[in-house]
Protein backbone atom coordinates (compact mmCIF):
# COMPACT_ATOMS: atom_id res chain seq x y z
CA UNK A 1 0.00 0.00 0.00
CA UNK A 2 2.03 3.09 -1.43
CA UNK A 3 1.12 6.39 -0.78
CA UNK A 4 1.55 9.19 -3.32
CA UNK A 5 1.20 12.92 -2.87
CA UNK A 6 2.71 13.99 -5.79
CA UNK A 7 0.98 14.35 -8.99
CA UNK A 8 3.55 13.95 -11.17
CA UNK A 9 4.59 10.93 -9.47
CA UNK A 10 1.20 9.63 -9.83
CA UNK A 11 0.92 10.17 -13.51
CA UNK A 12 4.41 8.39 -13.71
CA UNK A 13 3.17 5.44 -11.60
CA UNK A 14 -0.06 5.40 -14.42
CA UNK A 15 2.34 5.34 -17.14
CA UNK A 16 4.47 2.67 -15.77
CA UNK A 17 1.21 0.18 -15.37
CA UNK A 18 0.08 0.53 -18.85
CA UNK A 19 -1.17 -2.40 -19.98
CA UNK A 20 -2.66 -3.42 -17.10
CA UNK A 21 -5.82 -2.29 -15.59
CA UNK A 22 -5.91 0.39 -13.59
CA UNK A 23 -8.98 0.88 -11.02
CA UNK A 24 -9.42 4.36 -9.43
CA UNK A 25 -12.05 4.82 -6.21
CA UNK A 26 -12.12 8.51 -6.26
CA UNK A 27 -13.40 9.44 -2.50
CA UNK A 28 -13.00 12.44 0.01
CA UNK A 29 -12.25 10.07 3.09
CA UNK A 30 -13.55 9.68 6.08
CA UNK A 31 -14.31 6.53 4.80
CA UNK A 32 -16.96 4.11 5.19
CA UNK A 33 -18.21 0.97 4.26
CA UNK A 34 -19.82 2.27 1.12
CA UNK A 35 -16.40 3.45 0.06
CA UNK A 36 -15.16 0.03 0.89
CA UNK A 37 -17.23 -1.87 -1.44
CA UNK A 38 -16.27 0.08 -3.96
CA UNK A 39 -12.41 -0.35 -3.21
CA UNK A 40 -13.28 -4.03 -2.65
CA UNK A 41 -15.33 -4.40 -6.66
CA UNK A 42 -12.10 -2.46 -7.70
CA UNK A 43 -9.83 -5.17 -6.60
CA UNK A 44 -12.01 -7.95 -8.01
CA UNK A 45 -11.63 -6.27 -11.22
CA UNK A 46 -8.49 -4.65 -11.62
CA UNK A 47 -4.75 -5.41 -11.76
CA UNK A 48 -4.03 -1.91 -9.76
CA UNK A 49 -6.36 -0.24 -7.56
CA UNK A 50 -5.83 3.14 -6.34
CA UNK A 51 -7.78 4.59 -3.90
CA UNK A 52 -7.62 8.44 -3.84
CA UNK A 53 -8.29 10.75 -1.13
CA UNK A 54 -9.25 14.64 -1.36
CA UNK A 55 -11.85 17.14 -0.15
CA UNK A 56 -12.26 18.59 -3.10
CA UNK A 57 -12.81 22.72 -1.90
CA UNK A 58 -14.54 23.76 -5.56
CA UNK A 59 -17.59 21.68 -5.36
CA UNK A 60 -18.30 22.84 -1.54
CA UNK A 61 -20.55 26.46 -1.64
CA UNK A 62 -19.32 29.25 0.49
CA UNK A 63 -21.48 28.49 2.90
CA UNK A 64 -20.99 25.06 3.08
CA UNK A 65 -18.80 22.50 4.93
CA UNK A 66 -15.76 22.43 3.86
CA UNK A 67 -13.85 23.27 6.55
CA UNK A 68 -15.53 20.87 9.20
CA UNK A 69 -16.05 18.03 6.62
CA UNK A 70 -14.42 15.12 8.50
CA UNK A 71 -10.65 13.84 8.30
CA UNK A 72 -8.72 11.23 10.01
CA UNK A 73 -5.66 9.64 7.17
CA UNK A 74 -4.85 7.78 9.81
CA UNK A 75 -8.38 5.80 10.13
CA UNK A 76 -8.23 6.17 6.33
CA UNK A 77 -5.24 4.07 6.09
CA UNK A 78 -6.18 1.69 8.48
CA UNK A 79 -9.85 0.81 7.32
CA UNK A 80 -8.08 0.53 3.50
CA UNK A 81 -5.39 -1.84 4.23
CA UNK A 82 -7.45 -5.25 4.50
CA UNK A 83 -8.38 -4.23 0.81
CA UNK A 84 -5.00 -3.91 -0.49
CA UNK A 85 -5.47 -1.13 -2.49
CA UNK A 86 -1.98 -0.68 -4.40
CA UNK A 87 -1.96 3.16 -4.24
CA UNK A 88 -3.40 5.61 -2.09
CA UNK A 89 -3.39 9.01 -3.22
CA UNK A 90 -3.50 11.87 -1.52
CA UNK A 91 -3.23 15.06 -3.14
CA UNK A 92 -2.42 18.80 -1.86
CA UNK A 93 -4.93 21.15 -2.44
CA UNK A 94 -2.76 23.87 -3.65
CA UNK A 95 -1.28 21.18 -5.85
CA UNK A 96 -4.71 20.24 -7.70
CA UNK A 97 -6.03 24.04 -7.74
CA UNK A 98 -2.82 26.16 -7.66
CA UNK A 99 -3.29 30.14 -7.77
CA UNK A 100 -4.43 31.16 -11.19
CA UNK A 101 -5.65 27.74 -11.74
CA UNK A 102 -9.37 28.67 -14.06
CA UNK A 103 -10.39 25.74 -15.84
CA UNK A 104 -13.86 23.86 -15.44
CA UNK A 105 -15.47 21.35 -17.04
CA UNK A 106 -19.73 21.22 -16.90
CA UNK A 107 -22.14 19.04 -18.02
CA UNK A 108 -25.12 21.64 -18.80
CA UNK A 109 -28.89 20.07 -18.39
CA UNK A 110 -28.11 17.38 -15.71
CA UNK A 111 -25.97 19.67 -13.43
CA UNK A 112 -28.69 22.38 -12.75
CA UNK A 113 -31.13 19.87 -11.18
CA UNK A 114 -31.65 18.18 -7.69
CA UNK A 115 -28.84 18.64 -5.88
CA UNK A 116 -27.47 21.28 -8.62
CA UNK A 117 -30.56 23.58 -8.01
CA UNK A 118 -29.59 24.08 -4.62
CA UNK A 119 -25.95 23.78 -4.87
CA UNK A 120 -24.96 25.99 -7.67
CA UNK A 121 -21.68 25.00 -9.12
CA UNK A 122 -21.46 21.88 -7.27
CA UNK A 123 -21.39 19.57 -10.25
CA UNK A 124 -18.97 21.68 -11.70
CA UNK A 125 -16.81 21.19 -9.17
CA UNK A 126 -17.37 17.36 -9.16
CA UNK A 127 -16.73 16.65 -13.06
CA UNK A 128 -13.62 19.04 -12.85
CA UNK A 129 -11.90 17.29 -10.28
CA UNK A 130 -12.59 13.94 -11.58
CA UNK A 131 -11.47 14.88 -15.24
CA UNK A 132 -8.32 15.69 -13.00
CA UNK A 133 -8.05 12.39 -11.12
CA UNK A 134 -8.46 10.71 -14.28
CA UNK A 135 -5.82 12.85 -16.20
CA UNK A 136 -3.59 11.60 -13.92
CA UNK A 137 -4.22 8.42 -12.21
CA UNK A 138 -5.24 7.28 -16.16
CA UNK A 139 -7.42 4.46 -14.87
CA UNK A 140 -9.39 2.49 -17.15
CA UNK A 141 -12.41 1.65 -14.90
CA UNK A 142 -13.34 4.24 -12.09
CA UNK A 143 -16.32 3.22 -9.36
CA UNK A 144 -18.65 5.51 -7.67
CA UNK A 145 -21.32 4.89 -5.31
CA UNK A 146 -25.27 5.04 -6.29
CA UNK A 147 -26.38 7.15 -2.96
CA UNK A 148 -24.38 10.35 -5.31
CA UNK A 149 -26.82 9.08 -7.88
CA UNK A 150 -27.00 12.31 -9.59
CA UNK A 151 -23.18 12.47 -9.35
CA UNK A 152 -22.61 9.11 -11.48
CA UNK A 153 -25.29 10.08 -13.84
CA UNK A 154 -23.56 13.30 -14.65
CA UNK A 155 -19.69 11.92 -14.62
CA UNK A 156 -21.19 8.82 -16.85
CA UNK A 157 -22.15 11.42 -19.32
CA UNK A 158 -18.66 13.95 -19.22
CA UNK A 159 -17.24 10.20 -20.38
CA UNK A 160 -19.35 9.83 -22.92
CA UNK A 161 -19.58 13.47 -24.12
CA UNK A 162 -15.73 13.77 -23.59
CA UNK A 163 -14.82 10.37 -25.58
CA UNK A 164 -12.93 9.74 -21.62
CA UNK A 165 -10.88 6.13 -21.98
CA UNK A 166 -12.56 5.07 -18.57
CA UNK A 167 -15.41 2.54 -17.82
CA UNK A 168 -17.91 4.24 -15.08
CA UNK A 169 -18.97 1.35 -12.25
CA UNK A 170 -21.64 2.48 -10.09
CA UNK A 171 -22.55 0.49 -7.07
CA UNK A 172 -25.28 0.17 -4.85
CA UNK A 173 -25.49 2.52 -1.70
CA UNK A 174 -24.34 0.59 0.99
CA UNK A 175 -26.67 1.23 4.36
CA UNK A 176 -27.14 0.92 8.21
CA UNK A 177 -29.17 -1.65 9.85
CA UNK A 178 -31.87 0.63 9.82
CA UNK A 179 -31.34 1.38 6.60
CA UNK A 180 -29.73 4.95 6.79
CA UNK A 181 -27.45 5.74 3.59
CA UNK A 182 -24.09 5.06 4.98
CA UNK A 183 -22.15 8.79 4.47
CA UNK A 184 -19.12 10.50 5.48
CA UNK A 185 -21.48 13.25 6.85
CA UNK A 186 -23.20 11.22 9.29
CA UNK A 187 -20.89 12.13 11.64
CA UNK A 188 -22.50 15.11 12.42
CA UNK A 189 -25.46 13.35 13.49
CA UNK A 190 -26.21 14.29 17.52
CA UNK A 191 -28.13 11.23 19.05
CA UNK A 192 -31.57 12.20 18.54
CA UNK A 193 -31.02 13.26 15.32
CA UNK A 194 -28.88 9.80 14.38
CA UNK A 195 -32.54 8.18 15.46
CA UNK A 196 -34.25 10.44 13.21
CA UNK A 197 -32.49 10.18 10.16
CA UNK A 198 -33.89 6.63 8.70
CA UNK A 199 -37.00 8.13 7.94
CA UNK A 200 -35.28 9.24 5.38
CA UNK A 201 -34.91 5.79 3.46
CA UNK A 202 -38.50 4.85 5.24
CA UNK A 203 -40.12 7.54 2.84
CA UNK A 204 -38.59 6.21 -0.17
CA UNK A 205 -39.86 2.56 0.93
CA UNK A 206 -42.97 3.84 0.82
CA UNK A 207 -42.72 5.31 -2.31
CA UNK A 208 -41.78 1.94 -3.43
CA UNK A 209 -44.57 -0.09 -1.82
CA UNK A 210 -47.08 2.66 -3.15
CA UNK A 211 -45.90 2.30 -6.64
CA UNK A 212 -46.02 -1.61 -6.49
CA UNK A 213 -49.58 -0.92 -5.04
CA UNK A 214 -50.31 0.70 -8.15
CA UNK A 215 -49.95 4.23 -7.09
CA UNK A 216 -48.59 6.22 -10.15
CA UNK A 217 -49.52 9.69 -9.41
CA UNK A 218 -45.56 11.86 -8.16
CA UNK A 219 -47.45 14.69 -6.14
CA UNK A 220 -49.44 11.99 -4.44
CA UNK A 221 -46.65 9.84 -3.72
CA UNK A 222 -44.67 13.00 -2.19
CA UNK A 223 -47.29 13.96 0.18
CA UNK A 224 -47.33 10.70 1.23
CA UNK A 225 -42.99 11.08 1.65
CA UNK A 226 -43.67 14.79 3.07
CA UNK A 227 -46.58 13.49 6.03
CA UNK A 228 -43.48 10.71 6.64
CA UNK A 229 -41.02 12.84 7.08
CA UNK A 230 -42.47 14.78 8.49
CA UNK A 231 -43.30 13.17 11.82
CA UNK A 232 -39.83 13.78 12.80
CA UNK A 233 -39.09 17.77 14.21
CA UNK A 234 -35.53 17.29 13.45
CA UNK A 235 -35.70 16.70 9.79
CA UNK A 236 -36.27 19.65 7.21
CA UNK A 237 -36.83 18.69 4.01
CA UNK A 238 -34.00 20.32 1.31
CA UNK A 239 -36.21 18.63 -1.66
CA UNK A 240 -38.00 15.77 -2.98
CA UNK A 241 -37.98 14.65 -6.79
CA UNK A 242 -39.54 11.69 -8.38
CA UNK A 243 -38.02 12.14 -12.00
CA UNK A 244 -36.47 10.33 -15.25
CA UNK A 245 -33.09 9.11 -13.52
CA UNK A 246 -31.20 9.98 -17.13
CA UNK A 247 -32.37 13.16 -17.81
CA UNK A 248 -33.44 13.93 -13.73
CA UNK A 249 -36.53 16.04 -15.39
CA UNK A 250 -39.62 15.94 -13.10
CA UNK A 251 -42.14 13.31 -13.89
CA UNK A 252 -46.57 13.84 -13.53
CA UNK A 253 -46.85 9.71 -13.20
CA UNK A 254 -44.41 7.24 -12.45
CA UNK A 255 -43.96 4.94 -15.55
CA UNK A 256 -40.97 2.73 -16.08
CA UNK A 257 -37.63 3.38 -14.10
CA UNK A 258 -37.92 5.97 -12.22
CA UNK A 259 -35.66 8.11 -9.70
CA UNK A 260 -37.36 9.39 -6.25
CA UNK A 261 -34.31 11.71 -4.69
CA UNK A 262 -34.25 13.33 -1.55
CA UNK A 263 -32.29 15.82 0.50
CA UNK A 264 -32.82 17.06 3.84
CA UNK A 265 -31.14 18.68 6.74
CA UNK A 266 -31.18 16.10 9.96
CA UNK A 267 -29.63 18.94 12.21
CA UNK A 268 -26.51 20.32 10.54
CA UNK A 269 -26.07 17.60 8.54
CA UNK A 270 -27.19 17.71 4.84
CA UNK A 271 -28.42 14.01 3.80
CA UNK A 272 -29.30 12.65 0.17
CA UNK A 273 -30.63 9.26 -0.63
CA UNK A 274 -32.58 7.62 -3.65
CA UNK A 275 -34.55 4.67 -4.87
CA UNK A 276 -34.75 3.33 -8.52
CA UNK A 277 -38.66 2.86 -8.79
CA UNK A 278 -40.00 0.58 -11.65
CA UNK A 279 -43.73 1.88 -12.24
CA UNK A 280 -45.96 -0.44 -14.26
CA UNK B 1 -1.46 7.02 -44.53
CA UNK B 2 -4.01 5.56 -43.09
CA UNK B 3 -7.68 7.00 -42.99
CA UNK B 4 -9.72 6.76 -39.85
CA UNK B 5 -13.06 8.17 -39.65
CA UNK B 6 -14.69 6.28 -36.21
CA UNK B 7 -13.90 7.21 -33.15
CA UNK B 8 -13.13 3.72 -31.15
CA UNK B 9 -10.84 2.66 -34.27
CA UNK B 10 -8.81 5.87 -33.91
CA UNK B 11 -8.94 5.61 -29.87
CA UNK B 12 -8.24 1.31 -30.52
CA UNK B 13 -5.08 2.64 -33.17
CA UNK B 14 -3.59 4.71 -30.26
CA UNK B 15 -3.96 2.36 -27.31
CA UNK B 16 -2.40 -0.49 -29.59
CA UNK B 17 0.48 2.73 -30.49
CA UNK B 18 1.12 2.78 -26.46
CA UNK B 19 4.66 2.71 -25.85
CA UNK B 20 5.26 5.01 -29.12
CA UNK B 21 5.29 8.44 -29.05
CA UNK B 22 2.22 9.91 -30.65
CA UNK B 23 2.12 13.60 -31.97
CA UNK B 24 -1.65 14.91 -33.38
CA UNK B 25 -1.86 17.83 -35.46
CA UNK B 26 -5.95 18.82 -34.88
CA UNK B 27 -6.71 20.96 -37.95
CA UNK B 28 -9.71 22.36 -39.64
CA UNK B 29 -8.81 21.20 -43.18
CA UNK B 30 -7.80 23.17 -46.49
CA UNK B 31 -4.25 23.22 -45.52
CA UNK B 32 -1.90 25.45 -45.88
CA UNK B 33 1.54 25.60 -45.41
CA UNK B 34 1.42 26.84 -42.13
CA UNK B 35 -0.06 23.30 -41.27
CA UNK B 36 2.00 21.57 -43.33
CA UNK B 37 5.25 22.80 -40.79
CA UNK B 38 2.94 21.60 -38.07
CA UNK B 39 2.94 18.01 -39.62
CA UNK B 40 6.39 18.37 -40.68
CA UNK B 41 7.90 19.03 -36.60
CA UNK B 42 5.53 16.25 -35.65
CA UNK B 43 7.13 14.01 -38.07
CA UNK B 44 9.98 14.91 -36.48
CA UNK B 45 9.28 14.35 -33.00
CA UNK B 46 7.10 11.78 -33.03
CA UNK B 47 6.86 7.81 -33.80
CA UNK B 48 3.17 8.37 -34.82
CA UNK B 49 1.89 10.94 -37.02
CA UNK B 50 -2.04 12.16 -36.68
CA UNK B 51 -3.38 14.65 -38.58
CA UNK B 52 -7.38 15.31 -37.44
CA UNK B 53 -9.51 17.20 -39.96
CA UNK B 54 -12.60 18.35 -38.27
CA UNK B 55 -14.17 21.90 -38.89
CA UNK B 56 -16.07 22.35 -35.09
CA UNK B 57 -19.01 23.77 -35.43
CA UNK B 58 -19.44 24.50 -32.07
CA UNK B 59 -16.51 26.73 -32.22
CA UNK B 60 -18.39 28.84 -35.00
CA UNK B 61 -20.79 31.64 -33.56
CA UNK B 62 -24.57 31.50 -35.23
CA UNK B 63 -23.39 34.43 -37.99
CA UNK B 64 -20.14 33.23 -38.99
CA UNK B 65 -18.60 31.43 -41.55
CA UNK B 66 -19.86 27.30 -40.71
CA UNK B 67 -20.96 26.47 -43.48
CA UNK B 68 -19.13 27.97 -46.09
CA UNK B 69 -15.75 27.60 -44.06
CA UNK B 70 -13.45 25.98 -47.39
CA UNK B 71 -13.44 22.09 -46.98
CA UNK B 72 -11.37 19.83 -49.79
CA UNK B 73 -10.05 16.60 -48.46
CA UNK B 74 -9.13 15.57 -51.74
CA UNK B 75 -6.80 18.44 -51.74
CA UNK B 76 -6.23 18.09 -48.05
CA UNK B 77 -4.82 14.15 -48.22
CA UNK B 78 -3.04 15.24 -51.72
CA UNK B 79 -0.74 18.26 -50.07
CA UNK B 80 -0.46 15.88 -46.84
CA UNK B 81 0.90 13.09 -48.43
CA UNK B 82 4.80 13.85 -48.80
CA UNK B 83 4.55 14.79 -44.80
CA UNK B 84 3.88 11.01 -44.74
CA UNK B 85 1.45 11.16 -41.70
CA UNK B 86 0.71 7.69 -40.37
CA UNK B 87 -3.11 8.97 -39.90
CA UNK B 88 -5.45 11.10 -41.28
CA UNK B 89 -8.50 11.38 -38.63
CA UNK B 90 -11.91 12.96 -40.41
CA UNK B 91 -14.40 12.30 -37.64
CA UNK B 92 -17.62 13.46 -38.74
CA UNK B 93 -19.83 15.81 -36.45
CA UNK B 94 -22.79 13.53 -35.63
CA UNK B 95 -20.62 11.62 -33.98
CA UNK B 96 -18.49 14.17 -32.50
CA UNK B 97 -21.18 16.18 -31.42
CA UNK B 98 -24.18 13.08 -31.19
CA UNK B 99 -27.72 14.49 -30.26
CA UNK B 100 -28.18 15.52 -26.35
CA UNK B 101 -24.26 16.39 -26.15
CA UNK B 102 -23.86 18.91 -23.40
CA UNK B 103 -20.17 19.21 -21.55
CA UNK B 104 -18.12 21.65 -22.02
CA UNK B 105 -14.70 23.05 -21.33
CA UNK B 106 -14.14 26.00 -20.73
CA UNK B 107 -10.54 28.36 -19.20
CA UNK B 108 -11.51 31.29 -17.47
CA UNK B 109 -10.72 34.75 -17.88
CA UNK B 110 -8.53 33.91 -20.47
CA UNK B 111 -11.51 33.19 -22.96
CA UNK B 112 -13.42 36.36 -22.66
CA UNK B 113 -10.40 38.63 -24.53
CA UNK B 114 -9.18 39.58 -27.60
CA UNK B 115 -10.90 36.93 -30.12
CA UNK B 116 -12.98 36.01 -27.13
CA UNK B 117 -14.76 39.53 -26.63
CA UNK B 118 -16.30 39.66 -30.14
CA UNK B 119 -16.65 35.60 -30.64
CA UNK B 120 -18.82 34.85 -27.46
CA UNK B 121 -18.30 31.09 -27.00
CA UNK B 122 -15.53 30.49 -29.73
CA UNK B 123 -12.72 29.51 -27.43
CA UNK B 124 -15.21 27.15 -24.88
CA UNK B 125 -16.13 25.52 -28.04
CA UNK B 126 -12.03 25.23 -29.00
CA UNK B 127 -10.91 23.78 -25.63
CA UNK B 128 -13.70 21.47 -25.40
CA UNK B 129 -12.53 19.80 -29.34
CA UNK B 130 -9.15 19.65 -28.27
CA UNK B 131 -9.95 17.89 -25.02
CA UNK B 132 -12.28 15.38 -26.85
CA UNK B 133 -9.26 15.11 -30.09
CA UNK B 134 -6.76 14.19 -26.66
CA UNK B 135 -9.05 11.73 -25.25
CA UNK B 136 -9.55 9.99 -28.56
CA UNK B 137 -5.92 10.09 -29.90
CA UNK B 138 -4.11 9.81 -26.93
CA UNK B 139 -0.82 12.42 -27.70
CA UNK B 140 2.23 12.66 -26.59
CA UNK B 141 2.49 16.06 -28.55
CA UNK B 142 0.16 18.20 -30.42
CA UNK B 143 1.05 21.14 -32.69
CA UNK B 144 -0.51 24.72 -32.52
CA UNK B 145 0.50 27.89 -34.77
CA UNK B 146 1.02 30.51 -33.36
CA UNK B 147 -1.16 32.41 -35.65
CA UNK B 148 -4.20 31.42 -33.23
CA UNK B 149 -1.60 32.71 -30.38
CA UNK B 150 -4.51 33.18 -27.99
CA UNK B 151 -5.81 29.64 -28.87
CA UNK B 152 -2.35 28.15 -28.12
CA UNK B 153 -2.46 29.92 -24.73
CA UNK B 154 -5.73 28.85 -23.65
CA UNK B 155 -4.82 25.70 -24.79
CA UNK B 156 -2.00 25.33 -22.90
CA UNK B 157 -3.81 26.54 -19.89
CA UNK B 158 -6.19 23.97 -20.15
CA UNK B 159 -3.65 21.40 -20.87
CA UNK B 160 -1.83 22.67 -16.99
CA UNK B 161 -4.98 23.22 -15.20
CA UNK B 162 -6.33 19.77 -16.17
CA UNK B 163 -3.51 17.94 -16.05
CA UNK B 164 -3.63 16.57 -19.13
CA UNK B 165 -0.76 14.07 -20.28
CA UNK B 166 0.25 16.10 -23.24
CA UNK B 167 2.87 18.72 -24.58
CA UNK B 168 1.89 21.31 -26.41
CA UNK B 169 4.38 22.47 -29.11
CA UNK B 170 3.15 25.73 -30.72
CA UNK B 171 5.36 26.85 -33.81
CA UNK B 172 5.57 30.10 -36.05
CA UNK B 173 3.38 31.46 -38.02
CA UNK B 174 4.42 30.83 -42.02
CA UNK B 175 3.75 33.77 -44.13
CA UNK B 176 3.00 34.94 -47.89
CA UNK B 177 6.29 36.10 -49.33
CA UNK B 178 4.59 39.91 -48.84
CA UNK B 179 3.58 39.24 -45.44
CA UNK B 180 0.02 38.21 -45.32
CA UNK B 181 -0.46 35.21 -42.90
CA UNK B 182 -1.45 32.09 -44.02
CA UNK B 183 -4.98 30.99 -43.27
CA UNK B 184 -7.63 29.15 -44.95
CA UNK B 185 -9.86 32.43 -44.90
CA UNK B 186 -7.88 33.87 -47.22
CA UNK B 187 -9.71 32.00 -49.67
CA UNK B 188 -12.60 34.47 -49.33
CA UNK B 189 -10.05 37.20 -50.58
CA UNK B 190 -11.18 38.81 -53.95
CA UNK B 191 -8.12 40.21 -55.46
CA UNK B 192 -7.78 43.71 -54.69
CA UNK B 193 -8.80 42.57 -50.62
CA UNK B 194 -5.81 39.80 -51.38
CA UNK B 195 -3.68 42.95 -52.45
CA UNK B 196 -5.06 45.01 -49.61
CA UNK B 197 -4.39 42.34 -46.64
CA UNK B 198 -0.75 42.70 -45.99
CA UNK B 199 -0.90 45.81 -44.40
CA UNK B 200 -2.48 43.97 -41.31
CA UNK B 201 1.14 42.66 -40.61
CA UNK B 202 2.84 45.86 -41.56
CA UNK B 203 0.77 47.57 -39.24
CA UNK B 204 2.49 44.57 -36.98
CA UNK B 205 5.85 45.24 -38.09
CA UNK B 206 5.06 49.50 -37.67
CA UNK B 207 4.37 48.32 -33.33
CA UNK B 208 7.25 46.39 -33.60
CA UNK B 209 9.74 49.32 -35.49
CA UNK B 210 8.34 52.24 -33.23
CA UNK B 211 9.34 49.73 -29.74
CA UNK B 212 12.53 49.23 -31.13
CA UNK B 213 13.14 53.27 -31.49
CA UNK B 214 12.27 53.20 -27.69
CA UNK B 215 8.26 54.41 -28.15
CA UNK B 216 6.48 52.67 -25.07
CA UNK B 217 2.72 54.31 -25.25
CA UNK B 218 0.61 51.35 -26.04
CA UNK B 219 -2.14 54.13 -27.09
CA UNK B 220 0.60 55.95 -29.52
CA UNK B 221 1.61 52.42 -31.07
CA UNK B 222 -2.19 51.56 -31.65
CA UNK B 223 -2.85 54.69 -33.00
CA UNK B 224 -0.23 54.55 -35.56
CA UNK B 225 -1.38 51.03 -36.59
CA UNK B 226 -4.67 52.34 -37.15
CA UNK B 227 -3.62 55.06 -39.27
CA UNK B 228 -1.55 52.67 -41.62
CA UNK B 229 -4.61 50.25 -41.72
CA UNK B 230 -6.61 52.62 -42.53
CA UNK B 231 -5.02 53.71 -45.53
CA UNK B 232 -6.38 50.76 -47.14
CA UNK B 233 -10.19 51.41 -47.32
CA UNK B 234 -11.27 47.66 -48.10
CA UNK B 235 -10.23 46.94 -44.45
CA UNK B 236 -12.41 47.30 -40.93
CA UNK B 237 -10.54 47.12 -38.08
CA UNK B 238 -12.13 44.26 -35.70
CA UNK B 239 -9.75 45.16 -32.45
CA UNK B 240 -5.95 45.94 -31.91
CA UNK B 241 -4.26 45.06 -28.26
CA UNK B 242 -0.99 45.25 -26.44
CA UNK B 243 -1.48 43.20 -23.91
CA UNK B 244 0.40 40.95 -21.61
CA UNK B 245 0.63 37.70 -23.61
CA UNK B 246 -0.27 35.40 -21.06
CA UNK B 247 -3.09 37.00 -18.92
CA UNK B 248 -3.73 39.36 -22.71
CA UNK B 249 -4.46 42.13 -20.05
CA UNK B 250 -4.13 45.34 -21.94
CA UNK B 251 -0.79 46.78 -21.31
CA UNK B 252 -0.65 51.02 -20.98
CA UNK B 253 3.25 50.04 -21.61
CA UNK B 254 5.38 48.13 -23.72
CA UNK B 255 7.58 46.66 -21.33
CA UNK B 256 9.52 42.93 -21.94
CA UNK B 257 7.58 40.26 -23.66
CA UNK B 258 4.51 42.25 -24.53
CA UNK B 259 1.58 40.93 -27.40
CA UNK B 260 0.18 42.95 -29.88
CA UNK B 261 -2.60 40.87 -31.71
CA UNK B 262 -5.06 42.12 -34.28
CA UNK B 263 -8.29 41.15 -36.40
CA UNK B 264 -9.77 42.52 -39.29
CA UNK B 265 -12.58 42.31 -42.08
CA UNK B 266 -10.90 42.34 -45.36
CA UNK B 267 -14.12 41.86 -47.57
CA UNK B 268 -16.14 38.95 -46.03
CA UNK B 269 -12.98 37.77 -44.39
CA UNK B 270 -12.14 37.89 -41.05
CA UNK B 271 -8.68 37.93 -40.57
CA UNK B 272 -6.29 37.85 -37.30
CA UNK B 273 -2.51 38.23 -36.70
CA UNK B 274 0.05 39.08 -33.87
CA UNK B 275 3.35 39.52 -32.80
CA UNK B 276 5.24 39.37 -30.21
CA UNK B 277 7.46 42.56 -28.45
CA UNK B 278 10.16 42.97 -26.85
CA UNK B 279 10.06 46.08 -24.62
CA UNK B 280 13.35 47.46 -23.09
Amino acid sequence: MRVIIDLKEMQKYSKAAKGQKIGLVPTMGYLHAGHLSLVEAARKSSDRVVVSIFVNPIQFGPKEDFKKYPRDLKRDKKLLKPYRPDVIFIPKVEEIFPNGFSTFIEVKDLSDKLCGKIRPGHFKGVTTIVLKLFEIVQPDLAFFGEKDFQQQVIIKKMVKDLNLPVKIVALPTVREEDGLALSSRNTYLKPKERQAAPVLYKSLLLAEEMVNCGEKNSQKIMQEMRKLIGSEPLIKIDYISICDPETFKEVKAVKGKTLVALAAYVGKARLIDNLLLTGK
